[in-house]
C-alpha cells in the first residue's frame, strides 16, 4: 500500500460552543476532540499529520504538542488557514507536506470517534488509487448531502437542496472523511473554484472532476453514525459524551466487568481492569487506571492516575489521583470511605486507609493502618504501624517539605503532630496527645503532653444577654 | 388590555400523594408547586392572585405568604372552598375578589410548568372578551374532553365517553386553562347546576353558555404537554421533576455551560453560569448560584446559595450552602475535594480549601490556606494565613460564640485549638499541637506544649484473653 | 392441593459471565441470583428444595448455606450434576428426593425475578395432575421454542429452527418454568434419550411423552419479559438490575415515597418507608433499612442496615453501615454530611452528627451533638453532651479497646484525647487541646495542656535553595 498521510481540519471557530476555548479542544471523555482524532490518525500509521489550524491557532498549536508522545513515529505539522475560504481552501494549505506518492485522508479535529479500523477499511477500498469516500447509511438523510451511484460507482455528492425526488430517497450520504491519492487531490484542488452560493471552495468537488477525469470514485459505506458524528455544540458534545461512555460501558461488561449501572460510568482515559471487578454506581475514572483482579470499586468514587493489585476493596465516597507520580495499593487493602489518596502514595499489601485520611507523597508498608481522621504526608510509614485517629505529620514548615519515617510495628496515638523531619524508632509507641520534635527511640513510649489537672466546681460560661 | 385577575385551583387533597402534605405543596426542583404557578401568575402582572384553598387550607395559606416577595405588585387573597363541590364551585368561591371589568385565568396549583408566554398568548387570542380556552394537541388523546370545532369556533368539549367515533378522532384536547371576562363568568357561574353523574359544578359548563350567549369560544392549541400536566401522584411528580431538570439541562448547555451528563444535573432554583463554565456529573444547584467564567465543578458537587467567582475549580464531593447568609468564594479559589463551606464564608482570591475542611461564618483574606481536616468557624483569616492540619478554632464556649482574628502571614502549624475570643498578631508562628488562650504578639513564635520525654523499654499493651 | 417439592438447575458454568465465580453466585441488587430464587421458592411453602449443582458446586452449596434462614421450614438438598448431560439429566439427579405424591416445580438459578404469585397460579394451571409449562407472549419471539396448541391444549414445544411458518406465527414461547406430578416426572425421565445433535437429555422432552400419555399440558401465560429473564452475562446482568431498580423505585413511589430520581436509586435489600419519606439523587440502600416518617435523605448518601426515627434528616454524603449490630438514630436527630454511622452506633433523639465524625459502637443520648471532626467509638455518650471539633476517644492500645464513658451535659473542647478506659463525670467541661488519662470529676474543669510561650522576633524557616 501506499504511504498514509492525514489532514485533519481544525481551523473552525465552533461559535455555537459559546466558548472562548477553539472548538477543537472542548473535551470529550477528558480529552480534547482534537487529541482523539490524532490518536485515531497515529494508529494508521501515518508518514505525516498535517492539522489546518485557524481560530485560536496557537493555542491548538501549543496544546496539540501535549497530545504527541515523544514516541510519535509521524511527522506533525501544522498549516495556518487564514482567512477561511472553506474546506477545499483548507486542504490546500497542507499541500507542501504532502508527497505526490502517498495518499491522503482527510479527517475532522470535531469529529472524534471515528475508529481506525473504518479508516483502514476506507483505503483498502481506495486501493491507493480511487477517490474513496466515507459514507453512511442513514434512516432519515433529510439536510446530507447524498451519494449517488451508477451501480457501484459513485456519480456525485448532491446537496439536499439540489436533489431530485428520487435523490432524496437516497439514504446514503457523505461523512466528511475521504482518502484520496495525493497527486489528484493536488491536481484538483488546483482546480477548485469558488464560484457558488457562499464563495468558498469545496473540497466535495473534487467529485466531480475524478468523474470527469475517469478516475473511480468509490465508497466505503458504514451504519454506524456515532463515527462520523461532529460536535457544533454543547449540546452535541454531551450527546457523544454520553454516546462514547455507553461503548465504553458496554466494552467493559464484555470483558467481564460488573457494572451496577452503566449509564453512570465516566472512563476518562484507559481502565483496564483484571478478572472479577465490580464497579459500583456513579464511578469517575481519569488518565491511566489499573484494577487487579476481584477489585471492587463501591458507590461513587473518583479514581485517577492509579494501579489497584488484586482484591483491593474501595469504599464509597473514595477521591484517588494520583496525578503525574501515581497512586499504588498493595493487596488485599481497603481504601474508604472518605479516604484520599494523593499523587505518591505507594500502599503496600493489607493496608488499611479510613473516614476522613490524607495520603499524599508516602510509602506505607505491609499492614499498616490509618483509619481515621489523619493526614499522612511525605511519610515513609513502616510494616504494621497503627497511626492513630486525628494525628498529622506535620511536613510544612512555611517554607520546605519534611520527610516523617516511622519504623515498622510502631503505634501512633490518637490526635499526635510528628514534626518532621523527624524519625521514630521501630516497635515504639507514641502516647495520645503528643506532638514530637524530636526523634524517639525503638521501643519506647514517647509521651509529650501536659499534667492533667481538675478545678473543681468550676463555673460554665453563661450564655451573653443580647 | 383589560386587568387581568388570576384565579389559582388548590383546595384539592391529593390523596394519591399518600402524604399529610397538601397536594400543593409538595416540591418540584425545590419549589413547591403552588410557589411556581405564582410565579407564572405573578409574570402576568395581575391586579389580583385569588388561591381557591380546601384541604390543608391554613397549611397552604401560611406557605404561600413565604413565596410571595415584598415587592409583588399584586394583591393575593384566598378564598376557601368548603365542601369542595367541584371546579365551578371552586370558582365561585373567588367571585367575591374579580371586579367585572377584568379578564379572569383559571390555573391550577398542582400543574407547575405553563409558561408565562403561553398564557400571554391566550390572553391575546381571548382578546379581553371571549372565551379562550388553552387546548393541547395530543398524539393519543384518549380519556381526554376533546375540543369540537365549526371552523375555528370552538362548539363544545366532548368528554370521551360521551364523544362519537368523529369526534374521538379529534387530538385536540382541554387543558384545564382558560382566560374569561370577569363579568361572563359571574353570569355563567351563576347558572351552574350540578346535575350529572358525580353532583358537582363544573366550569367546563360555561362553554356551552358561552356559545349559548352568543360569546365567541376560541382556543389557543399547545403540543408541549409538559406545560399542562398536572401532579396526582410521587410518580408523576418524579416525572416533571426530570422533565423539568432535562429542560433546564438543555437551556445551560444552549448558552454554553458544558455538562458532562444533562441526565445527572439537579438545579432547584436559580443557576447563573458565565463563560466557560463546566459542571461534571451528578451534581446539585439549590437556590441562588452564581458561578463566574470558567468556573470548574468537580463530580459529586452539592452547592446552594453561594457566589463563585472566575476560574474557581471545585473539587469533586464538596458541600457548599450559604443559606441566607450566602457564600462568596474568590477569582482562583481551589475547593475541595471533601469541603464543606457554611453560611457566611467569605473567601478571598486564590483561596485554597482542602480535604474535610469546614469554614463557617468566617472570611479568609486573598492567598490563605486551610488545606486538610481543619474547622473554621467565627473567624477573620488575614491574606496568606496556612492554617495547618488538624487546627481548630475553638469557637464556643458551650453557651457564646466568640471570635477568632488571625493577621496576615501568620501560620498555624497541625492540631492547634485557638480558644476564641484570641487574636494571633499578623506574621506569627504558631507551633504544631498548641493551645493557645492568649493572644500572640506579631512576628512571634507561640508555642504551648508538654515537653518530650521517652520511657525505654516500655512493655506494650497485650491482648486481653477473652 | 399436593405438596410442592422445588428443583432449582443451578449446575451452569456461566462461561459468558467471564468469572471465577459460579454463575449463580452473581449478585442482583445485593443477594445471589440464586438466593433469589430460593427466596421466591420459599414462599411457596414447598417440602423440599432441591438445588442441581455442578460448577462450582462447593462455593454454591457453602453459599446456599448462608441465606438459608435457620426457620426456613423445607428441607434444603444438594443434588450434584456431573457431568452435565443436559436439563433433563439435571433433574433426573434431583428425584432421590421428590416423593411420588408430590408436584415438581423446576425453577432455574439463573432467573432471580419470577413472582411467587406466578407460580402459584402455574400450580392452580396444573391442577396437580397435569403437565403445567409457565408460557410468555412475546412481540418477537424468533429463536425461542413455540407454543403449539389445539385449542387450549397444549401440543408441543417446537424450537424455532424446526417450526413451520405458521408455527414461526405464534408468540409463545416456553420460559423453561414448568410444574409437573412427580410420579409422572419420574417415568418420563426414566424414558429420556440423548439421540439430537448436542447429544443432551432435554427436560423439554417430556411434553410430547405427557401427550402420548394422555396427560394434558396446559399452560399458565404470562407477558412480563421480566419474570423469566435469564442471566448469562455481565451485560444482561446490569439490565435487570437496572429493571429491578425500577420497579423498586415504582413500588416505592406508590407507596408515597418521594424520589428525585427514580432512574438513579439502588435498593439491595429492604426498604421500608413510613409516610412522607423523600430521597434524593443517587441514593443506596443495602440490607434492611427502615425509615421513619418524615425521614429526609440528602443526595449521595449510602445506608445499609439502619433504623432511622421519624423527622431524621440525613445530609448529603452520609455512609451508614450497621452491618450485623445496626445502627439506630432517634427522633428528629440531623445527620451529615460526610458522616459516617458504623455498627453499634445508637443515637437518641435530636442527635446532631456533623461534617467529618465517625461513630461506632457507641451509645448517644438525646440531645448529644459532635459536630466536627470527630471519632467517637466504643463510647457511652450522656445526654445533651457537647463533643468538639477534632476530638477523639483513644479506644484501642494497640492490643484491646477499652471504653469511654461521659456523663449527662459534658462539654468538651477542642482536639482533646480520651485515652479509655476513662469516664468523665455529668456536667464536667475538658479544655480544648486537652489529653485525658484519668477520670474526671462531675462538675469540674479539667485540663492537660502546655503552658503558652512566646518567642518574639523569632525568624521563619527559610525556602531551601534547590
Amino acid at each position: 500500500m501506499a504511504e498514509v498521510d492525514v489532514v485533519i481540519m481544525a481551523a473552525g471557530k465552533g461559535t455555537r460552543m459559546k466558548s472562548k476555548l477553539p472548538k477543537v479542544l472542548h473535551s470529550l471523555a477528558g480529552r480534547a476532540l482534537l487529541a482523539h482524532v490524532v490518536d485515531t490518525a497515529s494508529a494508521l500509521q501515518p508518514r505525516n499529520v498535517v492539522v489546518i489550524t485557524g481560530h485560536g491557532a496557537t493555542e491548538v498549536e501549543a496544546a496539540l504538542a501535549g497530545y504527541i508522545s515523544a514516541s510519535a513515529l509521524f511527522s506533525l505539522n501544522f498549516a495556518r488557514q487564514e482567512p477561511q475560504l472553506g474546506t477545499g481552501h483548507a486542504v490546500q494549505q497542507a499541500l507542501p507536506y504532502l508527497a505526490d506518492d502517498g495518499v491522503v485522508i482527510v479527517l475532522s479535529g470535531d469529529v472524534p470517534l471515528t475508529r481506525a479500523d473504518t479508516l483502514r477499511q476506507l483505503l483498502a477500498v481506495g486501493g491507493g488509487d480511487k477517490l474513496a469516500l466515507l459514507t453512511l447509511e442513514l434512516p432519515d438523510p433529510s439536510g446530507y448531502g447524498r451519494i449517488v451511484r451508477e451501480g457501484d460507482a459513485v456519480q456525485a455528492i448532491v446537496e439536499h437542496k439540489d436533489a431530485s425526488e428520487a435523490q432524496r430517497a437516497i439514504r446514503e450520504i457523505y461523512s466528511g472523511i475521504m482518502a484520496v491519492p495525493a497527486a489528484r487531490l493536488r491536481t484538483w484542488l488546483g482546480r477548485l473554484d469558488n464560484r457558488n452560493a457562499q464563495s468558498e471552495y469545496y473540497l466535495t468537488d473534487i467529485v466531480k472532476m475524478a468523474v470527469a477525469d475517469g478516475v473511480p470514485v468509490v465508497a466505503h459505506k458504514i451504519t454506524d453514525e456515532l463515527q462520523v458524528a461532529g460536535v457544533n455544540s454543547p449540546v452535541q458534545l454531551a450527546e457523544l459524551e454520553r454516546a462514547y461512555q455507553r461503548q465504553q460501558a458496554l466494552a467493559l461488561m464484555e470483558q467481564g466487568v460488573r457494572l451496577a449501572d452503566p449509564a453512570r460510568l465516566d472512563v476518562r482515559g484507559s481502565l483496564e481492569c483484571a478478572q472479577d471487578v465490580s464497579i459500583d454506581v456513579n464511578c469517575v475514572f481519569e488518565g491511566t487506571v489499573v484494577l487487579g483482579e476481584g477489585v471492587r470499586i463501591g458507590a461513587n468514587c473518583v479514581i485517577a492516575n492509579a494501579r489497584l493489585a488484586a482484591g483491593v476493596v474501595v469504599h464509597p465516597f473514595t477521591h484517588i489521583d494520583g496525578e503525574k507520580a501515581g497512586v499504588t495499593v498493595g493487596a488485599g487493602s481497603l481504601i474508604g470511605p472518605f479516604a484520599r489518596l494523593r499523587p505518591g502514595a505507594q500502599l503496600g499489601d493489607e493496608v488499611h486507609i479510613g473516614n476522613f485520611v490524607e495520603v499524599k507523597n508516602s510509602t506505607m508498608g505491609d499492614g499498616a493502618k490509618a483509619n481515621h481522621l489523619a493526614y499522612l504526608g511525605d511519610a515513609t510509614v513502616g510494616a504494621r504501624v497503627n497511626f492513630g485517629a486525628g494525628s498529622i505529620t506535620a511536613n510544612y514548615d512555611g517554607a520546605n517539605k519534611h520527610r516523617t519515617v516511622i519504623g515498622d510495628d510502631v503505634h501512633v496515638g490518637s490526635n499526635c503532630v510528628l514534626v518532621a523531619p523527624i524519625t521514630l524508632g521501630a516497635g515504639g509507641t507514641v502516647g495520645g496527645g503528643s506532638t514530637l520534635t524530636k526523634d524517639t527511640p525503638a521501643g519506647a513510649l514517647s509521651v509529650a503532653r501536659g499534667r492533667q489537672v481538675a478545678i473543681a466546681n468550676w463555673s460554665r460560661p453563661k450564655k451573653a444577654k443580647p
